[in-house]
C-alpha cells in the first residue's frame, strides 16, 4: 500500500486528473443519466422533471480548522457549499442528505451546535434534510453532504455550453473569503504564541464572515428567472475565478478574455490586501477561492435585460479557443490565466 | 470539545437515538419530499416518477479492515450496500455518486483496484457513476456512496406499512456473512502470531464470500414484479434480522412472531457455528448482520402467488403491537427479540 515499488503517488495526478483516471473505464447504461461526472452537479431524469445532484466531502484538518471555525458555522457552510453547486446549474435545491463520521471527542452538545447550523441553512434556503448515515471515525470529523434539486429541463445550465461571443459575468465580489481566511490564520498564530491575546476580528467582520458564513447565490438564480435570462454556461466560484473559468472554457472548448479593471473587489478587501497583507487584490480575486459567487456566460442579446441588475458585474467575453484564456490589465496585452486554485490532494 | 464538564458522550444515545436527537428540530418544507429520514432510502418526487435516495459511509478501521479485505472487494461492496437499500424500497437503482477521503499511503494503483470493484458492481447492477468528490484525509480511507433509483410510485415499499395478519418472509439465508467474518478474524489472528502461516480460507469459500463479496437481491425485486406481488413493508438485513425486524415493527406499530425452525440457515454455516465456533446458529441468523437479504411482509392473499418461488422463506407473521416481537422455538413460548446488531458508534 505504500508508494514504494514503482507505485504512483496520488498527488502526481491532481484532483481532476485522478478522477478522470479512475473513471475512464466507466460507461453509462441508463437513459435517465442525463449528465454524469464533470459539472457542478449531475442530472438524472426518470419520467418528468430532472433531478440535479451534487455531493461534497468536508474533512477536519483539510477543509476546516476547528480552532477558529465554530461547529454552527461549519454546519451552515457544509450545506451551503452543496446548495451553491445546485444553483450553479441554474436549479433550485430542495433536499439534502448529511452523513457524519465523528470521533468520540465530540459530545452530543457539540453535534447539537453542528446541527443548529445545518438546520439554519436548511431553513434559510428552504431545503429538507432527508437522510444520511452516522458512524464513528478514529480521525476527527468528516461531513458528507449530497444535495438534490430541480428546475424545468430547458432552464438547467451546464458548464460545457458557453459560445464564442457570449459575455462573461460574475455575481457579488471576489477575494473577500480568501482575505477573511488570512485574518483568521494570522489571529490563530498570534493566539498560539500568546493565548492571553484576544483575536482581533471585529474590525474586519465582513471579510471574516465571507470566510466563515458564506452564502450561496439563490438570489441570482431567482434574478435570471425574473429577467427571463438563461445563462449559456455557469459554475460557482469555489476553487477561484481562474480555475473555475478554465473549467468552463475547457468543457465548452472556447477561450475567454477578462479585464482586470472589471473584477468586482470589495473596497475593504482591496485595502486590506494592499496595506496589510501586501498582496495583489487581483491575485486574491483570481486565485483566492471559496467565494461561492456565480460565474456565468450570457448571449449578448440578453445584456439589455440585465441592465441595472444589482450584484452582477460583466467581466469579459468568450472568444475562440485559440485566443486563449487571458486577463487584460489596462495598457497591457493579456496574461494567461493559470489554475492556482486550492488542491485538496496536496 | 472533550466529554468533560457534563457534556454527553455520543455513545450513550446509540446511532438511531443520536440521529433522532439531532434532527428533532428539522421540518420539511417541500411537497417533493415524500419520505425523509428513517427508512432504507428517502423518496423525492418532483413532477413525474419518484426518485429514491440512500447514502452510506464506510470508514477504514470501523467498517472494513484492509488486512483481509482487498480494495477491489471493498469497492464492490461499497456500491452494493447502497443498492441493497434501494432494492429494499422495491425500487431499481440507476445511479451512484462515490466520494473518497484518502490518505497519501494509497497509490494510484491501489485506487485503481478500488475503482475496478466499483466498476464491476456498477456493471453487474446496471447503475451509472454520476459524480463524487475526492479529497485527502489524515486518517486512512473513507468512502461515501449515494445511490439513486426509481420505480412506479405505487410499487415503492416503505418500512412503516406492515399490517397485522401479514406474513413475514426473508430471501436467501442468514448468518453466513457473520460466520465468514469470524473465519477471517480467526485467520488474521493466526497470521499475526505467525506470519509464515497461510490463511485457511478455501475450505469455507462460500461463507468468506458472503462476507467479502455479498450481493444485493435485485432478483427478489424482479421476482416480486414478475409475480405481481407488492410487499406491504420491506427492509434489507444489514444490522441483523432481530434489529431490522424491530425497525419494521416499530415504524409500522405492529408486533411480529417468527419461528426458529423456519429461519433459513445454510448447512455449512450451521455446521461451522456448532462444531467450530460453538455458537448458536440461531444467534448468528438473528444478530450476525451484513446478510443483505430482504426481509418483507406480504398480504396473506398473495401467498399462493409466491408458491414455489426459490430463495424465499416465510418465517412468521405480523401480530398486534401488544403481542410483542418474539421468536418461538419448538415446544416453548416466545422469547423477545433484542436489537443486538452492530453499533457503529461503539
Amino acid at each position: 500500500m505504500s508508494n514504494n515499488n514503482n507505485l504512483t503517488d496520488i498527488r502526481t495526478l491532481g484532483e481532476f486528473g485522478l478522477i478522470s483516471h479512475l473513471t475512464k473505464n466507466f460507461r453509462n447504461r441508463n437513459d435517465s443519466t442525463k449528465l454524469a461526472i464533470g459539472d457542478d452537479a449531475a442530472i438524472v431524469q426518470y419520467e418528468g422533471t430532472p433531478t440535479v445532484i451534487s455531493t461534497d466531502l468536508l474533512v477536519e484538518g483539510i477543509h476546516f480548522d476547528l480552532s477558529y471555525v465554530s461547529l454552527k458555522h461549519l454546519g451552515y457552510k457544509s450545506i451551503m457549499v452543496n446548495l451553491s453547486d445546485i444553483y450553479a446549474m441554474n436549479a433550485y435545491p430542495k433536499q439534502v442528505t448529511v452523513s457524519l463520521a465523528i470521533s468520540s471527542k465530540f459530545s452530543v452538545e457539540a453535534l447539537d451546535s453542528l446541527y443548529e447550523g445545518i438546520e439554519l441553512a436548511c431553513r434559510y434556503y428552504g431545503v429538507d434534510l432527508i437522510g444520511g448515515d452516522t458512524t464513528t471515525s478514529r480521525m476527527g470529523l468528516l461531513i458528507s453532504v449530497t444535495a438534490l434539486g430541480t428546475n424545468q429541463e430547458d432552464r438547467i445550465v451546464k458548464r460545457s455550453t458557453a459560445k464564442v461571443g457570449d459575455l462573461i459575468g460574475v455575481s457579488g465580489n471576489l477575494g473577500a473569503a480568501y482575505l477573511g481566511l488570512q485574518i483568521l490564520e494570522r489571529e490563530k498564530k498570534v493566539w498560539l504564541e500568546d493565548p492571553t491575546m484576544q483575536p482581533q476580528l471585529e474590525e474586519h467582520k465582513y471579510l471574516v464572515e465571507r470566510q466563515l458564513k458564506p452564502e450561496a447565490r439563490k438570489d441570482i438564480v431567482e434574478l435570471f428567472e425574473k429577467l427571463d435570462v438563461i445563462p449559456t454556461a455557469m459554475i460557482d466560484v469555489s476553487d477561484g475565478l481562474s480555475s473555475d473559468l478554465i473549467h468552463v472554457c475547457k468543457q465548452s472548448k472556447v477561450g475567454a478574455h477578462i479585464f482586470e479593471e472589471n473584477l468586482p473587489i470589495d473596497k475593504e478587501a482591496y485595502d486590506l490586501a494592499v496595506n496589510e497583507f501586501k498582496i495583489s487584490p487581483t491575485t486574491c480575486a483570481l486565485n483566492g477561492g471559496e467565494d461561492y459567487e456565480l460565474l456565468f456566460c450570457i448571449n449578448p442579446n440578453d445584456l439589455s435585460r440585465m441592465d441595472g441588475a444589482e450584484n452582477i458585474k460583466m467581466i469579459g467575453k468568450v472568444v475562440e479557443e485559440s485566443a486563449g484564456i487571458k486577463i487584460f490589465t489596462p495598457n497591457e496585452k493579456g496574461h494567461d490565466l493559470v489554475a492556482q486554485g486550492w488542491n485538496p490532494l496536496l
